[in-house]
């Protein structure tokens, strides 16, 4: 394992979080894998929490998604308990036990049902364990109340800074809060969700519009960011709501009342998303690629993740290489439709290329100046319809070598 | 522009090859990007000689692939007409007229149609230019015969070896020669074909016939490897045949007379294949990735590339850890019928991991010792049905960040 230092897209510090009434969190340092900070999580949920969750679509998910997506149906939660260090995924029975006898321990020690019990597993995948260790640390765990910070840095891996972030808002009239942390740094092109994201609210909201809510705000944060274009196994987002605020109750997904609700709960996921660019494994530059005038939202979208994956176009950023040809080779190789004579390529807000060529008066100064930045804007309009989208992501440095050649994950 | 060493990959030497009567090499010296070596290379073509070609399936294709595809309606060529150092890709007019002049310059001094001129153009993107300076060197260009060396580095970029490769075979008793070079290091996902390759021999095969064969054969060679998932615009395989070895006439592609030469092909062309990934940017180590068991050969190659363009698969190779988590991963992620049950997979044809676990007597041992050799076979097997595929890569080093960082490609 390399010693990783802070990324130097960090942020200046964790921000101040606001509590959620009805959730208590937890954590114990166990030091299974990481020494010298919290490394198991339980974040408990007042009864009648409403839960939604998105996870990875990989074919190879591990056990603990595979509980998550069962236990959703009912609805409700009562913990999302989680460890770091092993991922628990492939490794078969041994992978179903240890996530049952964690289930069967807290679903006991809170006295609720199995079902109630969401887990995740964040580390190497295929190294077989059992739960014993954190089984046996409930008691411990559940009495010591830990803030934001400790639960962030508890399931971390090979992240180099805690993630988290708020926002408040009313419904009905009520002010509602909500607050939320994730991992994720490496194996990251998530297909539904993030390496790790756990959010909360003491909004009133049920569970079937919980979810239509977080699956949507996932497609434009969670779902719009890609570190190296690889999914994870493991990639689990949990939403819980605990209905404390006491707003009037919400009628359904278009419920008007929801609107300020649903602006602020894609703050917080979008932010949360983006430092997990920020700090992505060997990152020295984030990018944004913005894609308009593809002929569909999905079109767009392949398009931007296929600039933001392209080893070309982020090695160019590494070295800031105002090297907008691969960025057309990008567009030309991903398969949506397009036509050089219709493209337009911008590096910083700067026109690079239209009409099937660079500009006639194409001036590289303002753009090398622009590269040279920790921001890197590059948008492309592809010239044929109204599909829009935007994806995060970060440059392609040694770092990230020297991080996955040593580092077992 | 980096200086390169070497590929520690590379063969012993350029292998001695045949000539092919009815082609006769030119190339000359005019230090356009690369200085020391030929950098431009014309190979003329017997009146009647049938020409197949591929090319990339990027819709940001280069000027010279969209002239290749119109002109290789007629099928029959004089000339492969090739630079090095500039694509001319994504120069709109300024890119059209580089071609349309080289094809008519050389059309008069030849004296064949212009349709029977194929040109090729390999280097940066986007830098408009003019074939001045190509077109007045024409006359000590076709003065200057040139063996397949001179051939093979005219026609390089990054590449650090020039690349050939040769057979022989007999097609109704008469012997027939195939002989043939490519370049290719970064920028290598071909879909229809890799950067550029260029294929001879005297073997008398009409046109429909012959561009089947390629095709074919292209599927199981230049698009079964990948460097970096990065599809080139201006990725070209052409297949000319002389029919000077005086065969008798082939029917079709199904004629069993053509069962030797269509075996010869795909060695001479997998060989170049190879020989690409050899050369990938910062390779260290050369991967063969196959997948057994899909439920059709699509998606066996679908799965092929996924792990052999994962990043964090690469990079464990590159970091010589036996990580197969990460494979297992890149199986998942693809989208293809997949059940962890029932995947198996091996590293080195040792089997690591079956029916959803690590195997119960796994010894890494063994495993870690075939890691460091310089050629990795990973197999894995879908347990579902009998589509498979090979496919070719290589890992993902401090090398290819140096390389690309640096160079504008």
């Amino acid at each position: 394992m390399v010693a990783t230092s802070l990324s130097p897209l960090a942020p200046a510090g964790f921000p101040d979080l606001p509590a959620i009434p009805g959730v208590k969190l937890h954590t114990v340092t166990l030091g299974i894998r990481y020494k010298g900070r919290p490394d198991v999580l339980l974040a408990e949920l007042e009864p009648g929490t409403q839960v939604a969750g998105v996870f990875t679509t990989s074919t190879t998910a591990s056990a603990a998604v595979r509980w998550g997506r069962e236990a959703l149906k009912g609805g409700t939660g009562r913990a999302f308990f989680v460890n770091a260090g092993n991922s628990v995924a492939f490794t078969g029975k041994a992978g179903e036990k240890f996530v049952a006898d964690k289930v069967e321990a807290a679903a006991k020690a809170l006295g609720c049902n199995k079902t109630e019990i969401f887990t995740a597993s964040t580390g190497v995948i295929g190294e077989p364990t059992t739960a014993n260790r954190i089984t046996d640390a409930l008691p411990d765990l559940l009495a010591n109340d830990a803030g934001w910070l400790d639960a962030a840095k508890a399931i971390m891996t090979t992240d180099t800074f805690p993630k988290g972030a708020s926002a408040t808002t009313t419904i009905h009239g009520a002010k509602v809060t909500i607050a939320g942390f994730a991992k994720g740094s490496g194996m990251i092109e998530p297909n539904m969700a993030t390496m790790l994201g756990f959010i909360f609210t003491d909004a009133a909201v049920p569970h079937a519009v919980l979810q239509s809510l977080l699956a949507d705000c996932t497609n434009r944060s969670f779902n719009a960011i890609t570190v190296d274009s690889d999914t994870s196994t493991s990639d689990t987002v949990l939403l819980a709501a605990t209905g404390k605020a006491g707003n009037a109750a919400v009628t359904g997904i278009d419920d008007p009342a929801l609107t300020g609700f649903k602006t602020a709960l894609e703050d917080v996921m979008r932010d949360l998303a983006h430092q997990v660019v920020r700090d992505g494994e060997g990152a020295s530059k984030f990018i944004t690629v913005n894609v308009t005038g593809a002929i569909s939202e999905a079109e767009a979208k392949i398009t931007a993740k296929a600039i933001a994956n392209s080893p070309l176009v982020k090695t160019a950023i590494a070295g800031e290489d105002a090297n907008w040809g691969r960025i057309v080779m990008a567009v030309g190789k991903c398969g949506v439709q397009a036509d050089p004579n219709k493209l337009t390529v911008s590096i910083g807000g700067i026109v690079l290329a239209k009409n099937g060529e660079r500009v006639a008066d194409y001036d590289e100064a303002p753009v090398a100046a622009h590269i040279k930045g920790q921001y890197i804007d590059i948008d492309v309009d592809l010239g044929f319809g109204d599909g829009t989208a935007t994806v995060w992501t970060c440059d392609l440095t040694h770092g990230y070598i020297s991080i996955n050649a040593d580092y077992r994950s």
